[in-house]
């Protein structure tokens, strides 16, 4: 390397020195793999990355995603370096409130999705990209990612989906130091085998020595001028810099004790610390800063005892939603004839994105185009959104907001058997930070929730039926989140049946068996699952009796049940009876599977009969 | 083709007809997938595949895994040929009852794996193929894919393991029909797409006419000369073979009308249908029937009051059962440093399989090694079990033996910060169907647990911690699956605080705490979540003033709460207080995380004065 031109030396030794500092401070940290990647970040953010990380982020700014979020001592030095924050401030690293955790968060504003479980920045970059494309902006995302992170499924998931979308704007950066956390990767320094597999996806790829800054200069240029998206497999050592680090096992995420950063800084010319990177700032903007506001539309109203289901009525809500606003888009994993999205794809095809079935990618997908102010559905068959549980997880630590719609829950589907059936995904989806977690029953609420989603911070998620089921609610009716409607009662109730989804039309099929024999049950549809309407829930108990019987289409463990049993903690609570799916169901009609697992009428009536003690032998109807 | 030399033409017509007459018997069902893969499976049934369906499976058998379980008419069609089962069952197709569900599953004895959901079934052949190879058998694990499933990421992390540990015994047998179920695939018939794909990940790949009977044939015969695993990508028409469905889109999963039946078998030429194939059998035995049986060995003892990391105990445990048993195996996801399966490894190198940073490919393949015998623990940061939450959830369906070991469970683990933290694995993992849920205070238990798990059937899950805890019991201790520890007791308990984990430390304290100012309080070490001991958690609401405290380092929703709650299902229930992480945490010390969640034993001792009404004036320690 010509050291005349290396402009970025300088920085670099800083990088690696202030990595160091901060992890020794904090007592624990990843300095090994901050350095080997200081090189490439150096250079990148001296001249290449379009943004300046001293002002909130806009539109046109280029994205950086440490996909390999335990360098983020790295990304901090960085953020010190181009004048985000202080030096005092970087030295709070790990500690409690700080906004510099041990693993990226947005908690920093130049981070825009939270990493640390690896193999997710890569396609929430896709999402990035194409919300880019889709709102007009010049910016570029530049994706750093660890050799380790290129053994996860979703990193081909985004090479693919790049490459078939032809997203020239992604340029990731593979710091190829050839060591994981417990040893050599699978292919080691053959950084051709990376390049290999990126290209058989339709990328360019190069290989470089990722500490020849000259090289990686070179190589952040041409990847400008790329038509295709570029990963950029850069050949660097662990620890690079620190002789007594550099290449060595056994030092992955582990800080230097005081002594031996000592010796390291030393080493590194005990570097001042006092650099200061002017980033380039953003190219000049050609659209507006913030994506077009809404304007009036008409949502779908359906009539009362029509039959729909809430999965079509999703589908119109989200046409007219994106009728009316231009921020509004949606995603599918290549079920949208199953989910309906196709409407929504036909009305604005331009804001519709194909994600193929390619779970992981879908949510990752979203989660990138909200961080670009964009407002994603995404939809698949809700059995398959246990395929993202990771990165649905982590999406809440992005503190992202995104509606996930997902159809064919539980046994109702009927014949297509268990693999198909969620019957795990409110389990999943409330254990989610933050989340909202709906299940409507019929069209008009499933439309009104779908309406109000679009609004919500954070994970939202509705939950809905395959079947069509007789419309409830007239098109005025409102379903606040955190609400609930009751349906049946009477001032002779003797349990209140809380249900949702399919199962309310079952509960309401036992009211009727029952008011024949002359027992009266109340009737209430929790179709706001999380948050759930506690005072209704409270008043049922008080005014039927102390039994309530929760009703679901879902494994007895963390749905509907134990949100109902919640409302009481810290309380003597009332009877709960939990009709729940309880044995791994087969193929049958989905009459046969509701009954075969005792969240039928007939089961309900059962149930009630059984709980009030109430004469069994007025036989319920078979 | 050479007609002459084509014996496949009448079997291929019959498992068509047969695949149209099942789907239209069934009024559901998925006949054009089935048929665009007839010829494929009509050449290997009756030829290649050395397994002989009439009798059990045989550890030398063939296996064949239909990865496009949609695909499951031309399985059962394949089923009825090789003598399996009869006309008359076949038509039982997606009946309830019926082993022929609407997608595979081991309800047939020679289905291994359920599928149904996409990209699975490569990744349980590599596990399938690892465990021939520890068992010297010569099998081979022919696995059809559909082409849309060639998006998922799973299929790549498949292709990868496979590459890099040369599983020349796995045939992928591409279906590539171009469409999906709404539409084109990504890239429709660019066979080389795909080959250049499987290449780069070190496979031998080839592409054919899937209608070409005799250039199959070939294919699977040089397929079974290759020293690496190999893809063959076949060129398809879904639905060939009959004019009005061949490439035609809109007929994804729909069967024909009766009408439409019967026009589609007069093209095929109404084929009797008596058409029996002679299975070629299983290649000689080289090896014993069973894996090895078990033999003596020596479980590890901890002294009471040392600190020892429960997952450095499930560490020791696993060496101390691979001592033992020759059949129990380990996996990881590249941590096993710190799951501690290292100490797994160093003993039994040959049975421990490093996955790398592919969680899904970790659980599917420990799926694949208990199909063929094997009992193995696969073990990574409980955090990213979510990765796998499809095939942990597809697991159950396949009736599988698994037992899953994840670590650094809840805020205590420090500093690394959220995106590592496990605060949603017990929902998870109590959703599965028949799981057991394991979550051990001390060492003795986490190896006393470990051990009995390697006899559990169904999904198993032990949750460990990463910092070190006390000892609290004797080596001599017992720990039944669904039982509990009283671990302080009194006659005057105003509470019991129950407690698994971490959290059982910081009762313990919070016991003395309160014992201080006299308020005593009863402590259970809740270890087992799913089955939960409800015979203790009843008699401590009975015996300690209706007042339960639980605490857990886990999110609100889906864990130890849900699990105690869920003890008074139908009855009125005690005053249960639920102490868990209700914020998102950043980075922090673990005894700070545990504070600032509420969790710790300030926060108990805070709860139950409040629950009890005990005077907060006596100051608890700070």
């Amino acid at each position: 390397m010509s050291e005349t031109n290396d402009r970025w030396a300088p920085l670099a030794t800083q990088l690696r020195a202030d990595s160091i500092r901060a992890t020794t401070t904090a007592g624990s940290g990843h300095p090994t793999s901050s350095l080997s990647a200081a090189d490439l970040m150096g250079v990148l953010l001296d001249g290449h990355l379009r943004a300046d990380w001293r002002r909130p982020s806009r539109l046109d700014d280029d994205r950086l995603v440490f996909s390999k979020g335990h360098a983020a001592p790295l990304l901090y030095a960085m953020g010190k370096a181009a004048g985000a924050f202080s030096d005092e401030e970087l030295l709070t690293l790990r500690k409690l409130g700080s906004r510099l955790e041990g693993h990226p968060t947005p908690a920093l504003p130049f981070v825009d999705v939270a990493t640390g479980s690896l193999g997710q920045g890569l396609p929430a970059a896709v999402g990035m990209a194409l919300a880019a494309r889709l709102l007009g902006r010049e910016l570029r995302c530049w994706v750093l990612l660890g050799d380790s992170e290129m053994a996860e499924g979703s990193v081909y998931e985004a090479l693919e989906l790049a490459g078939h979308y032809g997203l020239a704007r992604i340029v990731g950066i593979v710091d190829m130091n050839r060591l994981g956390q417990r040893g050599p990767t699978m292919v080691g320094w053959d950084g051709e085998a990376y390049a290999r597999r990126a290209r058989a996806f339709g990328w360019n790829a190069l290989v470089i020595d990722g500490h020849d800054r000259l090289a990686i200069d070179r190589a952040y240029t041409d990847a400008a001028a790329s038509d295709r998206p570029v990963l950029i497999v850069a050949h660097t050592r662990k620890g690079e810099g620190v002789s007594f680090l550099a290449d060595r096992e056994g030092w992955h995420g582990k800080p230097l004790s005081r002594e031996e950063a000592a010796r390291a800084l030393a080493e590194l010319g005990d570097p001042p610390g006092n650099l200061r990177v002017e980033m380039a700032g953003a190219r000049p903007s050609r659209g507006a800063e913030r994506p077009p506001a809404s304007s009036a539309g008409a949502p779908p109203r359906y009539a009362v005892g029509a039959r729909v289901a809430t999965r079509e009525a999703f589908g119109d809500a989200l046409r007219a939603l994106g009728d009316e606003r231009a921020d509004v888009v949606a995603l599918d994993g290549e079920v949208g004839n199953s989910t309906y999205t196709e409407k929504f794809e036909k009305a604005h095809p331009e804001r519709f994105f194909e994600m193929y079935i390619a779970e992981q990618q879908l949510v990752s997908a979203a989660v990138g185009m909200q961080a670009l102010g964009l407002v994603p559905f995404a939809a698949t068959f809700a059995a398959f959104f246990t395929r993202a549980h990771d990165q649905i997880r982590m999406a809440a630590i992005s503190r992202a907001r995104l509606c996930l719609a997902g159809s064919h829950a539980g046994v109702s589907i009927g014949e297509d058997g268990p693999s198909q059936m969620a019957l795990e995904d409110l389990a999943m989806m409330r254990a989610v930070a933050g989340s909202t977690v709906l299940y409507p029953s019929c069209a008009t609420t499933a439309a009104a929730l779908t309406r109000d989603l679009a609004d919500r911070a954070g994970i939202s998620y509705l939950r809905t039926t395959r079947e069509k089921t007789p419309i409830l609610y007239g098109p005025g009716e409102r379903f606040p989140v955190g609400g609930s409607k009751v349906l049946r009662r009477s001032s002779e109730d003797v349990a209140a049946v809380l249900a949702a989804g399919i199962t309310l039309h079952e509960a309401l099929r036992a009211h009727d068996l029952l008011a024949a024999s002359g027992v009266h049950i109340r009737v209430v549809d929790l179709y706001s699952v999380k948050p759930v309407d506690a005072a209704t829930v409270e008043a049922c108990a008080r005014e039927c009796g102390g039994q309530l019987v929760v009703v679901e289409d879902h494994f007895p463990e963390g749905g509907l049940g134990d949100a109902v049993a919640e409302v009481f903690a810290g309380r003597p609570a009332p009877a709960i009876t939990r009709l729940a799916v309880r044995a791994l169901p087969g193929s049958g009609t989905p009459r046969e599977l509701l009954d075969a697992a005792g969240i039928g009428a007939d089961a309900i009536v059962a149930a009630v009969r059984r709980a009030t003690g109430a004469s069994p032998e007025v036989a319920p109807r078979r």
